[in-house]
């Protein structure tokens, strides 16, 4: 008869779990042991927990389902924290498993010893559980699962204290099949047609699964159909996108934007998504975004099925023979010169094959990607749902181990990429189809903008160089290096166009540092030209009113 | 009328906490503001929460006051997290103060909204406010640091709405002075001077401020006397030591030597100290250490005043006059050849300054430091009281920070150096006088030997490759340069001692990074004769017995 940790093996690898990222210690030992014996699960072991959980985030957006994880004790969860945190916004299915002292070792309070449970229900709201015997271990795991890979997907999180882990009597466990998740009720659809057969202005709200193939199809007719218009949420897990697809104009990061893309409608519909808040507060401007005088619909909550619900809103309205409008195909061209956020983000968009994997951390050195990136061959981009940066690298590493065969741009702030930077290791040691890009500009370059929209503008020098982090100024090319990834700094666009085409050309994980002065100075100062060319179907006098939001 | 973040600045600093290690974001812009005001108040940026937190431990455990910690919501305590369990189990007085949502803005659940107060509870399980208001908000600080700063010491966690932060009306408060903790009662004084004055066999343990100067001359002296031997607890917060001060041997990191090295004490008197458990549990052995025939007594407890118990007690005794054994002065001498764990550990005791502190993170490549530095001139020793690794490089920005005149040698192993070799970049940043030594053995060597002794040692290559980090080989001094940190790779004696020379010589952070083997490949080959070194005093029966239970 199997121990604890070899039964909950077999019952994770039935479940078709097949991957755990690690890092364990000594109460995971029985765990690691049973590794031997399960040729099905891959572990990838990560130097830092939090490369651990990001790349399980990243794994299940494009794989569509849970990886383990496998963390020490309450310390190992907090250092996973963040990134389960963005697991959590994104909806993303994990399990997070998490050793524990012996039952009977708890009282002693060993140095180890901390209140797990208590760290868990940050990430774990629905689903932490320590199990208590080795016989209902599975059976503990089983729930996991299911509560995991539900709709909405959640981190699940598992407590195995080692006794329970090493005692014999293990039983593995058969984890029923997901139920499917209802459509969007008749009564519903029904009403919002009405909404969007009026003559009101009407916008699609996107979020979540809507934001894949079938979804965007779906929706695409409508908006062909009816005149409707696309948004996606701000930041989605996974959205597909490019030639042939659909395009769909994201909900702005600066809720003055946000503000103004909805300030012209009358009916917002939800689809798996929420209605768009302020990412923080500001003093005297508003939280809610959506107008007062818009009707907000919900046509399918995250437990319901969004692409059921969008395609029998299509037959409703009768749109489902509708050819959606579809992105065409485009690069914006080769770069030159001195390098720009904007260049490299053009770069990107120029040189990116088809079927890649973008994953966006770049904050502000990205507010370009999206237009640049808009017309490029078909491809995935995940982005930071939960705010709680270092999940850029991480993410990268669950993508490449779940899509071996597409390649992987990661395209990092240079904070962010300090956050989680031993990801590095774990893309060398795994030799992973990751391009890493760096936007170095020695700064927390969004902080700079966020300080004068709290209405802290006259900060001095002191305070601003909480900010800056160009003392010194970080070489990412050496740091990859030292963890045995290919690195090249970069100054010029001609520089990063080589050093693109070479890694794009080379399997294995390569880094490069692009050297980029900030892009947004000061709000007042430069940020509202990005804004304007990041909204090019923003009508004349909207374009004005952000002006004078911005820097009247 | 300052606002909430100005007279919260005030009030800190007003009750002489003169340093904040922060990572901010944008609900901690108006506290970054406030810094501009006040010249008290220096300011150090980490690159990651748990560089912030381990340095505001080593900090306290230094300076013996708190510091405060500035973080960023949910996810950047979390990130912090295990540098504060740390700090939680070595009673280090910290202000944790982690920004939040304004509070009209929580309902929302933007993507950063989490729990923040169930995480907290984890390291502040006595002190953890959400501070409701702007005018209460100085109020509440001050409780804060009431509680961080009396015995024991302690992490206590305020959580600053972004709203209450930058709202108008906030009063500094002043801060009353502690309370003097009280001392032992006469009765447990008179008790267990009759346990050592009967003729069993006595030792004292120990732990925290017990550890310094003025403890250690009081038990010195009752250990003269009364031939009571003195252990002090396996990882003390902070241990004053070297020629000159009593000599105390720590309790044991494995638990079968710690049991042997209590097995012959009929009396244990716990000096701000808990009786020894074992750091983990193993199948079918003892998790509490102290044996079923020995009577454990507490002299004070961690409420108490230890050092005036122990002066009352060596009063009590008659003691008082007497004088303590002092360790005599002693270097070990100069290592020669290929470098090993050992001889590293020789370089530093042969050439450590005067007054180092010395941060003791080496795991298993350390086994030797005690032994080797006992007889070095007098210096104090800090040490991962918590077991949550990647505490070393951030306690030794702290302790630099605290003692900018002394110089710091941080002794860490490879595994625990990445998990916050951020910590570099701050120390560069900083300019402080810190050598860091880092163990490579590309190994996470003590897993190794945990596998044996959790009974799974049959461990095939799957299993092991879990615990192996040396594909690929992190280069630690390339890495230092990355972050502009003077970084050395050394392979012999001769090369580490040349470095550890000049890094002395030198102002400002150096990195070197000795190339070692494991110092313990498998319990039953070589662990023994390191054991058996690193407990000199071990009568031979015991040391037989010691052979028997590790490798019969």
């Amino acid at each position: 008869m199997p121990n604890g940790a070899q039964a909950l093996m077999k019952t994770l690898v039935d479940a078709g779990i097949e991957v755990c990222f690690s890092n364990p210690g000594t109460s995971e030992m029985h765990f690691v042991a049973a590794l031997d014996n399960e040729p099905k699960m891959r572990a990838v072991l990560a130097l830092f927990e939090g490369v651990a959980t990001g790349a399980a985030d990243g794994y299940a957006r494009m794989a569509g389902k849970p990886a383990a994880t496998l963390l020490h004790l309450g310390c190992g969860l907090g250092n996973g924290l963040a990134n389960l945190h963005n697991a959590r916004k994104g909806k993303s299915p994990m399990i997070n498993i998490v050793g524990d002292h012996a039952t009977y070792h708890v009282k002693y309070d060993a140095q180890l010893q901390s209140d797990i449970e208590t760290v868990a229900r940050n990430v774990s709201p629905n689903f932490v559980r320590t199990s208590q015997r080795t016989e209902e271990l599975c059976k503990d795991a089983a729930e996991a699962i299911t509560a995991a890979r539900g709709l909405p997907g959640q981190v699940a999180t598992l407590i195995l204290p080692a006794d329970v882990s090493w005692g014999e009597g293990g039983q593995a466990c058969t984890v029923p099949e997901q139920k499917p998740a209802p459509c969007a009720d008749s009564s519903t659809i029904e009403s919002i047609s009405e909404a969007i057969n009026s003559d009101k202005k009407t916008a699609l709200l996107l979020g979540g699964q809507a934001l894949r193939e079938a979804g965007l199809l779906a929706a695409g007719k409508i908006a062909a159909a009816k005149g409707v218009t696309l948004f996606a949420e701000t930041f989605p897990s996974r959205i597909e996108r490019g030639a042939g697809l659909p395009a769909v104009e994201r909900i702005a990061y600066l809720a003055e934007m946000a503000s103004l893309q909805l300030s012209e409608f009358d009916h917002l519909i939800l689809v798996d998504a929420k209605a768009p808040v302020s990412f923080f507060a500001y003093p005297g401007k508003q939280s809610y975004l959506v107008p007062d005088s818009c009707t907000v619909h919900t046509l399918s909550s995250e437990e319901q099925d969004a692409i059921a619900s969008l395609t029998q809103l299509a037959e409703s309205l009768g749109a489902d023979s509708t050819q959606a409008i579809l992105q065409s195909p485009g690069r914006p061209g080769r770069p030159k010169g001195k390098l720009s956020a904007e260049k490299v983000c053009r770069a990107v968009g120029e040189l990116m094959p088809e079927n890649s994997i973008i994953v966006d951390e770049s904050i502000t050195s990205g507010l370009m990607l999206n237009a640049m990136t808009a017309g490029a061959p078909r491809h995935d981009m995940i982005t930071l749902t939960g705010g709680a940066i270092g999940q850029g690298l991480p993410s990268a590493i669950g993508a490449a181990i779940a899509c071996p065969d597409r390649p992987v741009l990661a395209l990092i702030g240079d904070g962010t990429a300090m956050y989680t930077n031993q990801a590095l290791w774990t893309m060398a040691r795994e030799n992973l189809n990751v391009t890493a890009i760096i936007f170095n500009n020695a700064s927390y370059s969004v902080l700079n903008v966020e300080l004068e929209r709290v209405g802290a503008e006259e900060a001095g020098e002191k305070a601003k160089s909480q900010l800056d982090i160009s003392r010194p100024v970080t070489n990412f090319a050496l740091l990859a290096q030292s963890m045995g990834v290919h690195g090249t700094r970069v100054q010029t666009s001609e520089e990063l166009l080589k050093a693109m085409e070479y890694s794009l050309s080379q399997p294995g994980p390569h880094l490069i540092e692009a050297v980029v002065p900030e892009s947004l100075n000061g709000v007042k100062r430069k940020i509202l030209p990005y804004l304007l060319k990041s909204m090019p179907n923003l009508p004349a006098p909207l374009s004005k009113a952000l002006k004078n939001k911005i820097a009247p």
